[in-house]
């Protein structure tokens, strides 16, 4: 397995869209020398973006943990998030009424600026008549709300009325300390979808609709063509399958989900191809 | 579609397997006229017993609730649960050692006389020495522990030690009231397949050990062959497929899972089918 | 269920996504008066569309079977075929080699103007040491090759050699006669991925990238929003949630797939839910 | 990872079940010092079964090849077939009429000897009234049909009647030379139930049935306990869950699809775990 220093890969591109854990960040902080890395593409002018499936926080909330360590870079504008188009989705298709949710309190900010009543799961009666006036249902995050009490409420729920179904986050787990991982908000959706036997409409990578919200955001800022752009991943199902699909260059890198000893097999098993693979963000 | 007299049909056979939910009891207690039945089977001579997917108690505590209701008929003997197979499995496959469950206190009665050691995940410490000694890990019901803890803390077991999974009882959800269900501990296993991707070892119907088991049970009283025996369900991808691929014939009713209106429809949308449908066991 | 007049509801766009099969025509032919409802369109300035998940010929030739009924406002620009996806996206990820497919001569149009080589799989020998030079595979069409040799050949292909796959129809099935379907090439994609355990990259409805890339196309013509695009299609699965996902209103037309009868328990079973329900595009 | 010899691990027991495929023979023809293997178990009163999902031949024609090849010890009476499992269902559930199926005319002898007429469905004739004669479908093998025309028969049967639907063998593919494979009748089986979305019923490892099946049948020889009984293969997910399952002990042999290399790999991340690991049978 041919190892490319990702300073060389990156050169030939004019715009990044990075993956945050497993790339930037692991659960224990920022990975080391990421701040170089950005001082390097802002010296060859080159953009750059956060791409994550991570709907818990708001981007701003997000850009304020990259800054509380010093990556400056990492600003707001240049988070993309599943969330994001979540909310898009409920803009376009949710006109009125009142939108349930699970998640905290911090993930609910993606529901604001929409003009709906939001209410959390573990708040809604069911025998209440204002039943009637909730229009859709979306999964945020995977804290805020009790497992037991509040996933048999969704299914009832979800049994009696008929309403879009929106996942903001598709992955199966994430990280919560250097040997733990909690699953995410994509796990209990599919053991949900699975339980009530319909159709919810997932947001984040690997589906195009993520990398065409940020190819169409970044497209705003200057004129990219889709050879412009290289992604940046540690997951081969969502990074590197959703960055080849949309029709960019793809770099794996090792410093996550894909450990060194077990990439080359990983690929040959899944034909999950990247054009790149790379220690890290470093090299 | 043709209703059949259920007393009709089940006069041509020596012995019955009843699904217990949706067949002799629901929600809101036995059904009504199910102890006219069970007379009625032994003034005919025709054997009966309970075929159950719940491990959530003993087929001692299984008998009492219906014995408290007046149906005398139903002793601890005429019960066989999918817990009975999970017990069964360890007796053969675990020798020594420790067997860490998922579920409450009575439904950990299935792990004793067992010479192992028992230890709910709740008890479970992750980086204690004597995690060495876990042999297998055993989901009994969806109660007893804390979901969000107690799964989170399970995928990271899982991740780590490599021990056989029993699931004993196969189940989506379960009624909780006239309306409401909750997922039963058959969905969360499914949850934390998906998550860990390992293969569990599942107990219960449509399992075709289920029925062997009851069988085998069976026939220590009395010398049955197949042909002799009916399976009553009101659940077409449990009982009736269970019973069809064991070479048993099969009653659907309709007074559980599978409404009167809908019947025709999802036999013939699922390609499963009963030998006869009857209204209830009453009739 | 309340059915909309389609003439009433489409007043309310600037342009109509057309799904083909069930909506335009069926296996006898070109639906009726699906002329007079273009005329409509033109009258009243609203532009339209085919989106199609058929790559078993070129838009060109799928307008010519149009133009052959007399419906000559479906020209070639008109439709927009999941096999324009796979297209692209070979431009964009494979720059040279050679690209094996399964399809008839009429499917492999789309790996034309490519500055790739092409071969069918039939025509290919393991054995032979220009298999180096294959980088990718695409399946395009369920005719023209042999399904036992040729389907084998690829199984044995991509278990030596690890190159995208990529699939240009994620239809299971299509319609042949009034009566009768035909295994899709998506169908035969699902096989083959089942088999070889890897993952492949699909297009076509439900897809957002199929969406995307129609939308795309047509703001080329004309500034529209996503709020001032309809889709109209008569599968739940395919056209409505992905006209749903990627936030344009939508319509279920029942002269196709989904009949009057179990539209409305289709919806409320799957959880897919249309904006508006008309009988077919001439009401 | 500890590699026992098999002899040393095979005393322990009064039977045992083997696989075939990658344990007694593979494409090229029976393992060297099989037979010498044999001639041990007989000196040590061991008696040995083999436990195959091929129904593409009778036990009969099976045990002429072991013949032919100078394994005299593999007489029909010691082969179980996952043929013989759906001869079993068919005999209980299926009195009268006509059984349709796919496969060659060395498969269809496990339809004889019942008193059901059978057709091939490249003979069948959708349209003619016999058809309502049809009672089952069952598929018996790979071979012996028209994979283009007969699948899409098939489908269009399912389509049209409702009538179970029997596997006779669950494999994914079978080895027909040293480097290639072919698609077995259980994968054709996904596709065709994945098509129509009926619930077929499968006979085979790593179902319970199978196993049970054998027990019964060697119990009728001896009064063999389930501890007293072997199961060794090649496959994790059919031989050595579906043992485990039974609540037999397993051994992993490494002479066919578990190559030595990926064996751990295997074990750990798919959680099916041997008792014993042994390169081959002739240890």
């Amino acid at each position: 397995m041919y190892l490319d220093s990702f300073k060389k890969v990156v050169r030939n591109y004019r715009a990044v869209f990075f993956d945050a854990f497993g790339v930037l960040k692991n659960a224990s902080g920022i990975l080391p020398q990421v701040q170089e890395t950005f001082t390097y593409l802002q010296e060859n002018n080159i953009a750059f973006y956060v791409l994550t499936n991570d709907a818990s926080r708001s981007p701003l909330q997000l850009a304020d943990f990259y800054q509380s360590k010093g990556i400056n870079d990492i600003t707001a504008d240049k988070i993309i998030s599943s969330g994001m188009l979540a909310r898009d989705y409920l803009r376009h298709k949710v006109k009125d009424g009142r939108v349930a949710y699970l998640g905290t309190k911090d993930s609910a900010v993606y529901l604001e600026a929409l003009e709906l009543m939001t209410i959390p799961i573990s708040k809604l009666d069911l025998n209440h008549r204002k039943m009637d006036e909730i229009r859709a249902l979306v999964l945020l995050d995977d804290e805020g709300f009790d497992w037991q009490l509040d996933l048999n409420k969704t299914i009832n729920l979800l049994r009696r009325t008929n309403v879009p179904v929106v996942v903001a986050n598709t992955d199966k787990t994430y990280p919560v300390s250097e040997n733990q991982v909690a699953a995410a908000i994509g796990s209990i959706a599919d053991l949900l979808e699975w339980i009530v036997g319909k159709t919810f409409i997932r947001f984040g990578k690997p589906d195009a609709q993520m990398f065409h919200f940020a190819f169409e955001h970044i497209k705003q800022e200057n004129d990219y063509q889709k050879d412009d752009v290289l992604m940046v991943g540690d997951t081969l199902h969502t990074d590197i399958l959703g960055g080849n699909k949309f029709g960019i260059d793809t770099v794996l890198v090792l410093s996550g989900n894909t450990i060194p000893d077990q990439a080359e097999f990983y690929i040959k098993t899944t034909g999950i191809i990247p054009d790149f693979i790379c220690e890290s963000i470093t090299t």
